[in-house]
């Protein structure tokens, strides 16, 4: 293997980036191609892509390989029932690449639970054949309503996903624990501030789970944060701390006359007009909706605070309202809700304020001064809102603070939430009983980690600066001043060779181009380091070297260069962002 | 890294391949727990199996790259439009599985002509950007109807598939040469003894094309070869050398009255009762076809030769001998075929005889003493049998045998085939003018190759053999006679050490299990070399290697073992099958 010559990269980089491409990642790997789009949320990855997504892939497989679990290849086509047989055809359909063919009905795997425990269910009989630790880096398809941020959320994609079997609780919480483990060194590896924060498990199930996330600028996401404790959550799993109840509530109630003012806001202005110091944060907004058995639930939260429905709840639809005058809509308060043939239930933070305005139950009519105990009691109290910024932390009640990021991993303790329901995931225990394994799941978002590494470690005015981990070239060595210059080709020569004889992987401009077409290109493949040769500095046996993530440029003495550039290299792989 | 131990593989050997499992690779790959079938032509990879797939593909990714082809990744989805653009969608709609899904129709790609140049094409805009040259190893997918042989004919399976796009037909032959040459440095580096065949292009299209075929005894297809001139051809595309047509034949023609003897064989037996001297070779088989015209056509050939039915034309079917009483069924003959409104094409063979024996086109009758020329003119000699052992060489007129094999690899020029019909398939040559490109395509079947290396590379008594190049261990270290032996299990570990040190990959027997579990396992795990310490030997200071693919063992004094295994696998890389 010889250094990498520019002329030997077969494929242009563009001026243009995509219009649909809002992400400056998104942006630079289309102007770099990198990736190419084939239709909404499926992309080719042309050969600078696939050469980072192979270091990424080595990363990975390296750090799984290391806590002991053993590389596979699970079929991306999956018998429908195989899904059928633990419920999640039903669950998971909305995302499903569904398949009708003479062969059968399949499905397209976006995510391997169930074809994992059929692959390794047959070697894992006893208890003695326990842990099993398996992974595979595999392409997953999910029809996305919303394709967006070019890799980041995609229909084709690749993802690194881990399983493990264990005979117990106790055992699969340190098969857990090696995969944290495995995460933070892989994440570490990529240079990525990868934040494990605790999260809703949603469509793959079990108890604990944790996401990694990135604070980044194009996260969809946000998770809560608590600089005083290290508490951590997705706002899906996050809570607020509650504080006292508040007491001594003495204020009278007194109902307005409030026409045309249904909502929050113009109830706050129409009763501020008559002359009631009140807010939203004093308005008692109460919803209505109804559970999965039917019954009809009054939700009361602050008016705000948005409100996080509950599992398996549903706000009712404008009949209801016809049908059940008792319910006025846009005038809903707590009183009476019992009367009514409803619950009652409320925020903690309902309890924690002395008195409320809210709707009457009868049509323009609000009530200010209803004192929870007195006027109103609910019949359950929970957590019901979405947490905020400067929220109390549920667990030391310091300061909570929302950060935008991106999901990059995901990892689950299954415990037996899939096994229990499939009657070939048992093993025999030490005491000859069938039991079904307990399961542990492992997701890491192999493309988006390209879009997610490329965002963090880029500007609009530098381009791509690649950590040193998965940069398509480590260095790229650039003649400047004069392609005509024998002494400036020949030390560019001189110097890939030795860069490359030290284990380096260097980028060699040969193409004899101009400056501005050879350093908009450099910007966009985007080696953390360039050696630029220029014949000034040549003359006085000096090279530049540009150290790009610091933004820092040294003119070194050319027998000091690749001494240099390897030191750089490892000063710059601990660079996290 | 440091040396496996069979500990450390998670998974069992099985003693018992499945029913279904007919070839021994298939039994042994089973057996081995290399793959475990998940649905019919769907396998999972399990640990070993992933790993012998891993270094088949880092073989072709080597070779591919020295030619200066650039790896990237395409989509698996493909929107149904890309295949439609092509005409392609209706082609292969017998094996392409299709997707209708919120988002659109996708179908999954079974092979990426179309793929390739959607990536490529807005690259290589003008002739200065060609050649250009880029493969994936990538999972495709077929609704293969007859599923068999484990990996040798699946519905998801592993391609690692080449495309170059070259200005004019000249360039694209280099390009093509390029890639011939890199199939025959991987299939050497893979010790098959893999052999380019004349075929013919079936559903890719284009005009020059090679199969690259392993004779193996699991073999779907066959190939003729000449041992004199080296022509090799799949049966497809092989044709038979012609003779001179034969002269003289003066015998009569004479009628016989052969009722209930419509097909060849009782023709034959009913005019020898009545005393002719006639055999099947001497019979004229008739048979009535259509072309995609609509015109009747009369194919003649000798009845003890197989029909080889050109493209676009169909055999008659009942109703037509219903409403066609001019034409007899089970009497058909050569005379008088134009008087009946049908053109008579004939092989070239059936000049190559003085008289044959054929239907008359009446009831029961037959004629005996049919002269070509005399009694009946062709209007069409074209090459109409499939070849069969023994016929003439079309090249240079020696003997040709028909071997049976398996297709492991394909090329094509494809020439403007597909791009002539993408109106974004073009380039501006170097006087202006757009330009379709000349593509090539180069298909090598990555999982087919694990069922064909297994294969070729076993055997019913010793198991698994693999070669070194893509062995899961290169040697297998194992002690023998007394787990309690504290100097074997010590002499298993260091040599285990030495060997790893030596950059050999080496598995480490430290199971304590039975001599008869650990040679049943070894022999499944196939590694080529295997050092056995033994107790009584190693007081000797000598060291038992085997040479499993030879079946030769050594005793070698215990400070030689490195350097002689290190020879022998060298020597072992050597062998072709």
């Amino acid at each position: 293997v010889s250094a990498m010559r520019t002329s030997q990269l077969q494929f242009h980089t563009r001026r243009e980036a995509p219009q649909d491409a809002e992400a400056r990642s998104h942006q630079l790997l289309v102007r770099g191609n990198y990736i190419r789009r084939l239709s909404s949320g499926i992309y080719h990855f042309m050969p600078l892509g696939y050469r980072v997504l192979t270091k990424v892939k080595a990363v990975i497989a390296e750090e799984f390989a290391e806590i002991g679990s053993s590389e596979v290849l699970l079929p991306a086509l999956h018998p429908a029932e195989l899904w059928e047989a633990t419920g999640r055809r039903a669950v998971m359909d909305d995302v499903l690449f569904a398949i009708e063919s003479k062969s059968g009905s399949f499905v397209l795997g976006p995510t391997h639970e169930e074809a994992a425990i059929h692959a390794l269910a047959p070697d894992l009989a006893s208890w003695r054949d326990l842990p099993a630790s398996v992974f595979q880096i595999q392409t997953k398809f999910r029809d996305e309503p919303r394709a967006r941020f070019g890799l980041m959320r995609t229909r084709e994609f690749i993802m690194a996903d881990g399983y493990t079997f264990d005979r117990d609780r106790e055992a699969m919480r340190k098969s857990y624990a090696n995969f944290r483990e495995a995460y933070a060194k892989i994440f570490s590896r990529l240079c990525l501030n990868a934040l494990a924060v605790e999260a809703d498990s949603g469509a793959i199930g079990g108890d604990v789970n944790h996401e990694f996330m990135v604070p980044s600028v194009i996260g969809e996401d946000h998770f809560a944060e608590c600089a005083d404790c290290g508490y951590r959550a997705n706002t899906e799993a996050a809570t607020r701390g509650r504080r006292e109840p508040a007491t001594g509530g003495q204020r009278g109630l007194k109902e307005y006359v409030t026409p045309g003012a249904p909502g929050v806001t113009q109830a706050v202005k129409a009763l501020v007009d008559q002359g009631e110091d009140v807010t939203q944060g004093s308005m008692l907004k109460c919803l209505v909706a109804k559970d999965s058995d039917g019954n009809t639930l009054v939700y009361a939260i602050p008016g705000d605070r948005e409100l996080k429905l509950p599992a398996g709840v549903s706000l009712v639809s404008e009949d209801f309202f016809e049908s059940h005058p008792g319910f006025v809509k846009g005038y809903i308060g707590p009183v009476g809700t019992a009367e009514r043939g409803a619950r009652l239930i409320v925020d903690p933070l309902v309890l924690e304020r002395e008195w409320w305005a809210s709707g009457a139950n009868k049509a323009d009519t609000h009530l200010v001064g209803l004192v929870p105990g007195r006027d109103f009691s609910p019949d359950e109290v929970t957590d019901l809102v979405w947490v905020i910024d400067g929220d109390d932390c549920p667990r030391c009640g310091g300061t909570l603070r929302l950060i935008r990021s991106v999901e990059i991993g995901h990892t689950f303790q299954l415990g037996t939430v899939y096994t229990a329901r499939l009657n070939y995931a048992r093993f025999t225990d030490s005491e000859g009983a069938q039991m079904p394994y307990w399961m542990g799941c492992y997701g890491i978002g192999v493309t988006r980690l390209l879009a997610v590494i490329a965002e963090q470690f880029s500007s609009q005015d530098q381009g791509l600066v690649w950590p040193v981990s998965v940069a398509p070239f480590a260095v790229s060595v650039i003649g400047v001043g004069g392609s005509s210059s024998k002494e400036v080709f020949d030390e560019v020569n001189t110097l890939s060779q030795l860069l490359d004889a030290a284990g380096i992987e260097v980028l060699q401009e040969d193409r004899g181009e101009s400056s501005g077409v050879i350093f908009n290109d450099m910007e966009l493949i985007g080696s953390p380091v360039w050696c630029v040769v220029g014949r000034r500095s040549l003359q006085e046996q000096m090279i530049e070297v540009r150290d790009r993530m610091n933004g820092v440029t040294e003119l070194v003495p050319v027998p000091e260069v690749v001494g240099y550039v390897a030191q750089l290299l490892e000063r710059l792989s601990q660079i996290i962002r």
